[in-house]
C-alpha cells in the first residue's frame, strides 16, 4: 500500500458540495481517501509528503475527442479548403503510416497531453494496438476505439469490422482499468446505413458504447438529407445508434428538434471548438446544448486541426468564443467552462463515478498548477484564473491512478528526448515515402 | 559599445525579402546589424556569444491596445453583463486607486507582457507618470496616453486635458527614445464633440497622434446616431480626429462606408478579440478590413477583460476566430496573423522604421522562444507552429533597444517577487477600502 500526503494546497475539486478549500488530501494506492482543512490523522509511516503551497491542485483534464496519431501532421497543412486539407494533405500522408508512425504520433500527443494536464483522453484511429501500448505504457487513462471508413468493398468492411470488435473486445479494462474501449463507425457520410446498424449490433454484443463524428459540417448534413431524406440525428436515431451510450464528436449544425433529441436520448457531445474554427466548420450552439440538458464535454481533435493538444485552451474558447457570438456575456460562466472538461469529461465517458472530481472515494487523477506566476496575481478567483489566464504550460506535477506520470513538467514513464526524436524521422519518412 | 552574437539560430524575420533562415545575428548597441546564414566577419573581440540552436528568434511582439494598471482586477468580475461589469466593478474599484496602485498594477502587467514576448505596448489610463516610470525602469517600449473621459463639469475637463497634454509633451522619446506618447479622448460617447475637437487640436499643435475607443459595442454605435445624427466613424471624421495619424481600437461594429473611410483616412485599427469575445461585444470584420487595406493589429485590452496579456493568444484567436465566423478556412493564414503582432503593430505606433522586422537597420527588439517542446514538433512549419500551437510560455529570453530583459524566462530589470506581492497587496486595500 503507498500514501502520498499533500499539504498546504489550494484544491480546486469540481465537487458542488466543497468547490474549493485550502489544505489536504490524502491518496491511497489509485484513490482519493482524504480531503479536508484539518490535517489528516492515521497516517502510515513511510507516507510520501509532498508541500503544495504555491500550487492549485484540480482533477485531470478529459480529452473527449481525438486523434493522437495525426501529431504527426501538425503545421503540414493550414488555412485551406476543408477537402484540399483531407484528401490532397491528410489522407495521402495517412496512407502511408506504417505501426512506427502511428505509435511515434500517438506517443508525441500523449507527452503533449500529460504535460498539460489531459489525464484521460478518446481516442479514434487505426493501427489501434500500438495507441493501446503506448498508454500502457505512458500511464495515461485512454478511451480507445478503431473508426472505422466505410466506403470500401463488402470484404474489407467485414475486416474492419472485426478488427474493431476485436480490439475493443481484447483490450477494455486492460492497463489495470484505465484502458476502456468503444465501437465508432467514422461517420455518417464515411459508413452506408446497413454497416452502421452492424456497429450498432456489435456494440450491444460486446456491451460497448459507441462513438461518431456528427453534423460537423453544413455540407455534410445537407448531404445526408440529400442521401437519406434526413438529417443525421434522425439518420442515427434510425439506425438504433443512440439505443446505446453514445458520445458524437463536433456536432455543430444542430435545429431545435435535434437537440431536443439528443438531450431525450441522453447523447454525450464532444464540443472542439478550436477544431471547428480553424477549418471554418461553424461555431456549434453550445449554449442551447446546455439548457437542454445535454452532456457536452470538450475535445481537441488531432494536432492536425488545432494544431496543440492543450485542453486549457479548449476551456477557454468554450468561455469566451459563445459569448461573443451569443451576445450573451453571461454564457458558459468560468466555472461551467471546467466543468466542461472536467465532470462533463468523466460522464461523457460514462466514468463520472471515479472521475472528474476530487472526491474522497474517486481515482487519484489530478494535477497542479504552479500559481505563483504574474498571470495567476492578484489572486481573486482562482476558477477564473484557470479558464481565462491559465495554460497547460502551468502544470507542473500530474497523477493517474496515484501515480506521479508527470513531475516539474516532465513525463515521468517516457522517454521524451527519443519521443521527439523518432516524431521528427516518421515525418520526414511520411514525406519523402 | 556592445555586440551581441547569435549563431545557429532559426529566425523567422517577418521581413518578405528573407522571410526565415538558420544562421548569426549580430546586434549593435541598439541595432541589427548583421543576419545572414554565414559567419559575421570583423567582430569585436568582446562581442557577446549567444548559442541559438533550439531557438526561434523573431521579432518582439506590439501589443496595440491596453489599460496596464487594470490588472490588479484580473479576475474580480467574470461573466457580467458590461453595465454591471463596468458600473458596478470596474468604476467603483478604480476610483479608489492611488498612485500606488496604478503603479503596482502596471508593473504586474509589464511583467507579463515582457515574459510572453511583448517588446512594445499602448497603454491608455490616468496617473501615467506612473506608468512611464515602470516603463523606463522595465526596460519595455511604451506609447502612452492618459486617456480621458469628458463627462464632468468644464473645469474637471479643462484640468484633464491640460494633464494629458503635459503628459504626452513631458515623456514624449523619453527613456531613450523607448516612451512615445499620443493624445486620447476616451471614446465618442464619454465625450462631447467640442471636447474632442479641443484633444484633435491639441495633437495638431504638439504633433501627437491620436488614440480612441471606438464603436466597440452595438449599443455605443446606437446612441451615437441618436445624440450625434452619425455613425461613430463620420463623427470623429467631421470632428478632424482623423486628420492626425490615428489608432482606434476595438472597431467591432462598422458598415462599408466606414471600412472605406478607415482605409482612406489610413485610420490604423486596433483589434481586441478576446476581450471583445469575453464583454460580448461581438466580431470584428478583421477579413473585410485588411482587404480594404487597413492596418490592423491586435491588443489584449485590460487583464479585466481578457483576462491576460499574453499576445500570442491574440494571434491564436485572430486566425481562427474568423475562419470560423467567416466560414472561410483561408482567412487571416498563418503569417498574416503573426504579421498583425509585429509588422502591423509597428505601423499601428508609427515606428514601422524601426520596429516590427528582423533586419539590418532595425531596433534589436526581438525575442527567443524555446522550440525543443512537444508542441513545436514535427518541424513542419514554423510559423505554422508560432501561431496554433504556441504560446507566451515558450518565450525564453527578450531583448529591447540590444539589451536583455528577460533571461530565462524572468526579468532582468525587476523585482517579480515584489511585483507580485505588492500587486496582491494594493487589490486587497481597494477591496477594503
Amino acid at each position: 500500500m503507498s500514501q502520498i500526503w499533500i499539504n498546504n494546497g489550494t484544491f480546486i475539486t469540481m465537487d458542488d458540495s466543497k468547490p474549493q478549500f485550502q489544505g489536504h488530501m490524502v491518496v491511497q494506492d489509485d484513490l482519493i481517501v482524504y480531503l479536508g482543512e484539518k490535517e489528516p490523522e492515521g497516517l502510515e509511516e513511510n507516507v510520501q509528503k509532498l508541500d503544495g503551497s504555491g500550487l492549485v491542485f484540480m482533477p485531470g483534464l478529459i480529452n473527449t475527442h481525438g486523434h493522437a496519431a495525426m501529431s504527426l501532421l501538425r503545421g503540414y497543412s493550414d488555412d485551406q479548403n476543408l477537402q484540399v486539407w483531407l484528401e490532397q494533405k491528410m489522407w495521402p500522408m495517412e496512407g502511408r503510416y506504417v505501426d512506427q508512425d502511428t505509435r511515434a504520433g500517438s506517443a508525441l500527443a500523449i507527452v503533449e497531453m500529460l504535460r498539460s494536464g489531459t489525464t484521460a483522453f478518446v481516442d479514434m484511429y487505426d493501427r489501434m494496438d500500438q495507441v493501446a501500448e503506448m498508454v500502457e505504457q505512458a500511464g495515461i487513462r485512454g478511451v480507445l476505439t478503431r473508426g472505422v471508413i466505410g466506403l470500401c468493398p463488402p470484404d474489407v468492411q467485414e475486416a474492419k469490422l472485426a478488427e474493431a470488435i476485436a480490439f475493443a473486445r481484447d483490450w477494455n479494462g486492460k492497463a489495470s482499468g484505465r484502458i476502456t474501449t468503444m465501437i465508432s463507425p467514422h461517420a455518417p457520410y464515411t459508413c452506408p446505413p446497413a454497416y452502421i446498424e452492424r456497429f450498432v449490433q456489435a456494440a450491444h454484443d460486446y456491451n460497448l458504447p459507441l462513438h461518431t463524428h456528427m453534423s460537423e459540417t453544413l455540407a455534410e448534413v445537407e448531404q445526408n438529407v440529400r442521401d437519406y431524406g434526413s438529417r443525421p440525428v434522425e439518420h442515427l436515431d434510425k439506425l438504433g445508434f443512440f439505443s446505446r451510450p453514445s458520445l458524437v464528436a463536433h456536432a455543430v449544425h444542430l435545429n431545435d428538434a435535434e437537440i431536443e433529441l439528443l438531450a431525450a436520448k441522453g447523447v454525450a457531445v464532444s464540443h472542439n471548438p478550436v477544431s471547428n474554427l480553424k477549418l471554418a466548420s461553424g461555431v456549434a450552439r453550445v449554449p442551447d446544448l446546455l439548457r437542454a440538458g445535454v452532456t457536452v464535454s470538450l475535445g481537441t481533435d488531432s494536432a492536425a486541426s488545432n494544431n496543440n493538444l492543450d485542453l486549457f485552451e479548449e476551456i477557454r474558447f468554450s468561455a469566451l468564443l459563445h459569448k461573443g457570438v451569443s451576445g450573451d456575456p453571461t454564457a458558459i460562466p468560468a466555472l461551467e467552462a471546467l466543468k466542461l472538461a472536467t465532470v462533463n469529461g468523466a460522464k461523457s465517458i460514462w466514468q463520472e463515478d471515479r472521475l472528474g472530481m476530487l472526491r474522497v472515494g474517486m481515482k487519484a487523477d489530478f494535477i497542479a498548477l504552479d500559481s505563483e506566476q504574474p498571470h495567476f496575481y492578484p489572486k481573486t478567483d482562482l476558477v477564473s484564473h484557470l479558464v481565462y489566464s491559465a495554460s497547460g504550460r502551468d502544470v507542473k506535477h500530474v497523477w493517474i491512478d496515484g501515480r506521479q506520470v508527470v513531475k516539474n513538467g516532465e513525463c515521468t514513464l517516457l522517454d521524451e528526448e527519443k519521443i521527439k526524436s523518432e516524431a521528427q524521422a516518421s515525418f520526414e519518412r511520411l514525406l519523402h515515402a
